[in-house]
């Protein structure tokens, strides 16, 4: 009898990853661009349907974008809910999947899953309260604290909190659609792009775009911090592949905190203490395999 | 033999309150001004003395202001820290009544202490993830995330988030020592009488200030709610017995959301969302006097 075997996907706003197996070193994975919801979640199924067999593939985890329907006990679980992404309001992504592949399915924020995953197998190792934030096309948070993944009433959206937004210095807007310059309006890689005319991978490191863009993050992480204290906040996503943009961000929320908080985890080891994810690309469809694995384990 | 009895204080910025006995209804209190740590202190040790005998009392409980040292295994555990107000910092307030009433003696914050109280017997009767917001002399924020306390690093210090701060609007430059206008700068009653030259209790209902101080706590509420995801924001304090403080302060909440989350618990019952405790002024002291029973549970 073949190994029973976990199926993950991290749906995100600009690609698709699927990954089926047991761990990061025993996975076989996929990605592709997130286009229409037919489209991405069929090649997904694809993908399931011709890497594993029915008797092996016990569950299937899902990381997605959100705003999600995390309540088991809605009408609507597992749905994509008011997404500023068009075409992907209210798909019920998970229904989708389960129907075709006949296995359990869950559903968390992509965040979350990838907090999930650092916890299991990378730079969470150990904690109990940490954060995981992802800066790419759009900008989410979500994490782990007291030992569960968090959720409450819905679950976090961390890229909409509002930060200081000094207009002099920068008149651009904001793009989020809901809120205008809130965190993600003003410093994801779409108002990067729509800010600065051109895509952040294409401004040099000496374009004034990326002392902004670390200021911005800095006060969301100086937020996160008073807020919920966490023990290691973690920064994944597209732009922090800029190798200043860390660095940056860390002295400039040293700067914002000026001495306030008493730990030498924050005081004398920044550099530990804000990290990127130690399964880089992979933290998100790691995490949801991890989910599909805590199906069957009832937590 | 006589029941056991609880002892529980709250250590305010204004004032102490103690009490001793078993539950809201059945407890003796006082309270005296908040003074120099020997003289408050010392007056906290008396009354415990006059109002239990040893056998009697089981334990005290400490909700205090902060920054608190809550690390168990630290050399300063139990004591506040860098605090803003002169010649509490450095205290160490745990050893202090231990070694006068020679009872095991528990700190966690003042809006922690409230949090549990309104959990165990307030608003937040089966929540298991909501927030303490106090809004009095300084603000400060706490709660309960997955069922614990809210601890990981240190605790959280949700007062010294920073929010937008419009200067041609509110040309004030806060007064928050560490951070000048952070939410706490601008917004507690601290910031309200250096600003307008007045007590907050004495500034007439129509005067401007009242419109300010709800958008400065709309905006931080709003980015608790997108943090945190609480199932309820419970805002003590003294600055919301102006009766027309939270009303302002919801209305302004919904509006900042600006329909993003589909929740009915904010859309459509916003009054039961965010909400004054049910123990008053008396949250922080019971949830102190739960924190005093906890010891023996060993939670």
């Amino acid at each position: 009898m073949k190994d029973r075997i976990y199926g993950g996907i991290e749906t995100g706003g600009t690609k698709f990853v699927c990954g089926v197996g047991t761990a990061p070193d025993n996975i076989v994975k996929t990605q592709f661009a997130t286009t229409s919801p037919d489209e991405s979640i069929g090649k997904a199924i694809d993908f399931f349907k011709n890497n594993s067999d029915q008797e092996q593939l016990i569950a299937i985890g899902i990381a997605s974008f959100g705003p999600v329907d995390l309540d088991k006990n809605s009408p609507t679980y597992g749905y994509i809910t008011t997404t500023p992404k068009d075409s992907w309001s209210n798909i019920s992504i998970v229904e989708k999947i389960r129907s075709q592949l006949s296995v359990p399915v869950v559903i968390d924020t992509d965040v979350n899953g990838a907090a999930l995953g650092e916890q299991v197998w990378g730079a969470a190792r150990g904690l109990d309260t940490f954060i995981y934030l992802t800066v790419g096309t759009g900008i989410g948070g979500g994490g782990i604290v007291n030992g569960g993944l968090m959720h409450g009433l819905l679950h976090p959206e961390m890229g909409h909190i509002r930060v200081p937004h000094d207009w002099e210095k920068d008149p651009y807007r904001g793009c989020c659609p809901f809120h205008g310059d809130c965190l993600e309006g003003l410093a994801s890689g779409k108002a990067m792009e729509l800010r600065w005319g051109q895509s952040p991978e294409n401004l040099p490191a000496e374009h004034p775009a990326w002392e902004l863009e670390a200021g911005y993050l800095a006060s969301a992480i100086n937020n996160f911090i008073y807020t919920i204290s966490p023990q290691r906040i973690i920064v994944g996503g597209g732009l922090i592949k800029n190798p200043d943009l860390m660095p940056a961000v860390r002295q400039k929320v040293l700067e914002s905190l000026n001495g306030y908080l008493h730990s030498e985890a924050i005081t004398r080891d920044i550099d530990h203490y804000i990290v990127a994810p130690e399964l880089g690309d992979l933290a998100g469809v790691i995490g949801a395999l991890e989910l599909a694995k805590r199906i069957r384990q009832g937590i």
